[in-house]
């Protein structure tokens, strides 16, 4: 499914190697100023040509073709696309045949019996974490005055992590990394239980992103081994502020105005220029696979901005619906 | 918001303390066989009783209320609900005024303005996930012949977990706890890009489960300290299947056909016998609490249904969107 | 779909003979004052009892099983249900193999490959609109100080349509009716372009009651004889006020400021005591039937207080969306 | 809200006079042969050119920029756009001040506070139903093998429609029309009880196209003055086939396996060169108006294409939810 929200709503569309990337965002409210350099700020946090990323030179300008009137959002859908330019198809084709470890070759190969578009990944490409960012941009105008950031804890299992970096990349291998996000100025109230808690929100959109296998939220697996008298966060004020921060800003999944805090581990980059072992459809055999060309040793420095754009479009939603139900009966 | 799913859809109803709790599930094909005897297999897993959780008697036996008939599946929506016979309001009223740390009274006050029905966490109550545990009864008829299990793999950091749920138990303390589940079985192709992946699937209703701190699939956190050569797992067969199975049975957000893996990081109960502190509304100042009474010292017995149930939903509806979209032109 | 609605959304359940038909409502803003006594008030008036409807004796009495504490709803899902008592299931076993015209016996029998429970109609019966009347009090609430009426315009093409009714009655037939409903006080700007302009949220709802053949706005099936110059509403104030109100209150699916009008064509009932041709099932050929017992023979006096429920349960979410959206950036 | 249906769903975005119109189609098999032959097809039938419509020369040349390779859809979203070449903003400026009778102008100032970019009608204009016309085209495929045709029954009241288009246009007036549209070869058992019956899904999708007045579904309006015994259609075989049509194909909101059947009202269009009595915003009182430059005198010969795209799109989303969960247990 590609749309998320409920009001505050995303559609992507794209491949790695068509056309153009893009996304709509519908449930936009009318009069936030919008153009393309608020989009760029964010944008170019992403591009790639830092350290340890792919020199693919991608021509990220975007262009909003809808939605947006003399610099302002109209309340109509509102889409923003981006052209690929530098498509290399031919990299590619092999993969069909050789289908690369950790990569969505094989499944969408199975899923799509074969129709799938793989190239550079096809629908499955980091390259449709664009939407999300440019998406992202929007809905930081709507969480103000909360504030999303991120920080690198480690690349490699490493706090030095571009020296993790640079050593993979000498070995032809890549690097996974562990992030913390925590959104502050968050209002109590935020999150609808059961299956819209600010947790289930957020995880849902984080988990679209490639390269996410795990998120925990305050204390995290670190919880398991603690005690309740522990654990617990005494409560010191009339606001519901607490001492500590265990509950990561949530509690019953509602915030509970306290910073929310989450941390996502993501693994290295599929892409390596080692030799790997993988199965060879037409050959039907276990085969030899070294790929070629531009890639990423880790994305640590690219994708923060995504996942600031993800838990900011989940909290876009939630304070929309929120507002819709929670603005009271008057 | 109540409802789960997009086609196999799940709304719940009901407080802890209220007349009834229950759940209607929507999208159930026509034919399968259920009864109550069915669903106390699992109900009877997550009851109190079992060392470490609270001695409240609940009569857990579920009522089916539509949608089955003759013993089958109508087609139409199916209610079952179960009475809340061992009501004892009169325990809760002072949490109005001192909300207990690591609960939902203070946000649930906050969020509705003071109208919530906070008996015993109301809505937010553990008590809700009966109609999660009844209606993933339904579900694994569905996903069939796929099995979810799940297995305690600590408490309190220790891996002769019941001996720390005694410990914890003695002190007027409660413990968290570690579960991994595996769900054996599963297709290649499951999953929708990108928003409706089977982590997010998975994902957003794990997060619905209170007490939930963290999950991951795969490899996990792990992931962030690998190297690519490490974590890639190499396919072994034209079936997909890997030697190694760092991705979880996951890749790009599709099932790959091998064992779906993920571990849940369950926190502490919050209810302890210990003094805590915290804020007191009415005096307006920081207080000391004591809850008295029953609660669990640690969920660790009771939770490993509720997983199985929410993971099985999550595969139900991804199984049923599949079957609709990729059974192909035709 | 059972579950109607984006943000104020119901989701039912029951059939006629099954032990309780009911309703869960959630995004239902908390402080309301909510009780049976509320209910009762529409439900009476769809109550059975009245010329021309059937004698079968409901007892209707809602009983209020969540989301409700202390007479106010607390922003939980509301779940409300009455019990099914007069239950004479022998009635219907026959059709199973002699299908009823103008019921849904075939077509269930059809969708759900016999498994569906057919006795009354099952959850076809008109019995589920109990679940509505009841979700539209509630949504009454929401929707204040709008106010939405109706006015049976005739039945059986009479505009004495009491007679009409009588007549058919006489004659073991039945008549159909036509109605008007008209909301007033309703602000301009309500309803999302396209998909959920006001005409799609109301006609989604009012076609999900039995027996509806036909909806149209304002001028209606008229503007197809119309010229514009004559169909065209002249603006008369800055509120958007119109002289005339072929519009029916909404322009591009917004409504405008003026009354929202609207009609439907109620068919006759199906049931009706004169001899009928259908296909028999067992005997493979077309047969006589005569459908005994009781049965409406217009519910022209039954069907104006659904029709109220369900254009102020589409108005109801209209309004809430435009609350999360249109608030503003603020 | 710019979404459409539950599994084949539809996301459009655009407007009369910004860069470009288009449209996301999500949920689509993979496999389906899909070119810009295939939607030129029907986009030239909604052209303008012929009799009665605006001379406005649009470049209709759909660009499929996702979703489809090597000639065949690959089960990733489907986006399709076409570029705006003949703008005018220039024209449109006094609307502002001077919102024109029956159009949206007055609604979506408002509805989004002065921000809507209200050029052409801007989001409301027709011009948005070439993404519908052009999903509806991708939609017959996956119908196949129904059928929906339309047929033009009247203008202007007049059953030789294209004089009464020509009187009207000379009287620089506008006129209605009545469409009629039949499916033929639906299979038995399509529709969701209650809320996404086939009257609902189709009614929801026509009422998004501007200028629909009214929709009525086999004896529609005409069941009003009918007798049950007169509007019961006989079934005379076991595919539940009927004598007679007037549930329109459809009983219980279910499809029967007859024809589907209905009829719907298109008001004449509001812009006409005629005065017009309409409030002058700025001047804070009522003005004259007289709407220069092109404009359809009738859409009579433009809306029959789009009325099979809605009806096709409805279709294929019930169908698609059908398979899923009446393929059955197994």
């Amino acid at each position: 499914m590609n749309t998320l929200g409920k009001i505050f709503r995303i559609s992507v569309f794209g491949e790695s190697h068509g056309p153009e990337v893009g996304i709509i965002i519908d449930g936009c409210p009318a009069g936030l100023e919008i153009n393309e350099g608020l989009i760029l700020k964010d944008i170019d946090r992403r591009k790639s040509g830092a350290k340890g990323t792919t020199p693919r030179k991608e021509y990220d300008i975007p262009e909003i073709m809808s939605g947006v009137y003399n610099g302002k959002s109209t309340g109509a859908p509102i889409m923003i696309s981006t052209k690929n330019t530098d498509e290399r198809p031919s990299d590619y084709n092999k993969f069909l045949s050789v289908p690369r470890p950790g990569h969505a070759d094989m499944v969408s190969y199975q899923k799509y019996r074969g129709y799938a578009d793989i190239r550079g990944g096809g629908h499955f490409s980091g390259r449709l974490t664009w939407g999300m960012v440019t998406a992202g941009s929007i809905a930081k105008l709507i969480i103000e005055p909360i504030e999303v950031k991120t920080q690198l804890l480690s690349a490699g299992g490493n706090k030095d992590a571009l020296k993790e970096v640079d050593r993979a990349l000498k070995e032809g291998d890549s690097v996974g990394c562990l992030i913390e996000c925590v959104a502050s100025g968050v209002p109590a109230g935020l999150g609808e239980p059961l299956y819209y808690s600010v947790e289930s929100a957020i995880s849902q959109v984080i988990f679209s992103i490639p390269a996410i296998k795990g998120i925990e939220f305050g204390s995290g697996f670190r919880a398991a081994s603690m005690r309740g008298s522990e654990h617990n966060d005494p409560i010191i004020d009339k606001y519901g502020r607490t001492s500590t921060n265990n509950a990561g800003g949530i509690n019953g999944g509602i915030s509970n105005g306290n910073d929310i805090v989450l941390r996502v581990a993501v693994k290295p980059p599929s892409s390596i220029s080692k030799e790997q072992k993988t199965w060879n459809i037409e050959k039907n055999e276990i085969d030899s696979l070294k790929i070629e060309g531009r890639h990423d040793a880790c994305i640590a420095l690219r994708i923060p901005v995504i996942i600031e754009a993800a838990v900011s479009l989940a909290l876009a939603d939630l304070i929309l619906i929120n507002r819709a139900i929670n603005g009271g009966p008057e």
